[in-house]
């Protein structure tokens, strides 16, 4: 395969969960992973309730790809924070569309998997799931730009009434 | 577009870097990600440097598919291990092939990402880099399974020599 040769990929499975506002608030949200009965049996998933958390490859299936913007922009259109470019944010507006997030694995239930804080709506397809290895986390000092730190402060937060 | 249904992917960039053994001694290796300058401009880049790490989404180009194991299988093949399912290991033999990593970013340079410990093949097309935002690592406690923990004891060792 060349190196910038497009190839295909297919969902391995979707997520049934929530529905609405998609910029935060995903504290202690559950939702579930049901993976795709057709091409996969429990062996796909055996042992892996043996990790705490999990990293899920997805697809912004709601980004519009008109909204892809090649040039800077604001993050979420504040002008106090900089202009950044396509690679220095995680938003959906991005190539290949493609989205990457770490979720707490609360059960497995035969394909379904029972996740906590995956911050992905109901109809999103899942591209790949992998245990996530402590070793693989970022190592050494870890830093990240002052906008990041002020923009996710209730990311994680719990919605009202939750 | 339904949630099982296929799409392509296009990559925006490659890998220039390490060949051979892709099993460890990752420690320390430098590479260099090279953006597609026929599609994107330093503007795709801008603000990145504000960040430590990257997250780096890829392609295993050099998985054979027919080694894609539907059933259970020990982690390299050590019977000490227990068999796990294709979502419940992190290695290349895996639906679609993409693999999802960490690395400390050193320098921008143009379109050229100057990194360390990108545990990707020289060669392996890159479909996104996004800045690693501290806030998105795994929340609350964190567990693995114990094969993982044995397994990659030296994989950001550093090589002999180096």
């Amino acid at each position: 395969m060349a190196q910038n040769e497009s190839f295909e990929v297919t969902p391995v499975g979707f997520v049934e969960g929530r529905t609405g506002s998609t910029n935060g608030e995903w504290g202690r949200t559950r939702s579930v992973i049901r993976i795709d009965g057709d091409r996969f049996t429990t062996d796909s998933v055996a042992g892996l309730e043996e990790f705490s958390h999990l990293e899920i490859v997805f697809r912004f299936h709601l980004a519009d790809p008109a909204d892809l913007n090649p040039g800077v922009q604001h993050p979420r259109g504040n002008p106090d924070w900089p202009e950044v470019g396509v690679f220095s944010h995680r938003n959906w507006n991005r190539p290949n569309w493609l989205g990457v997030s770490r979720c707490r694995l609360i059960d497995v239930d035969g394909l379904d998997l029972h996740v906590e804080e995956l911050d992905a709506v109901d109809g999103t397809p899942v591209l790949d799931i992998k245990p996530w290895f402590t070793d693989f986390g970022p190592r050494g000092e870890v830093r990240q730009a002052a906008w990041t730190t002020e923009m996710l402060g209730d990311y994680f937060a719990s919605p009202p009434g939750a």
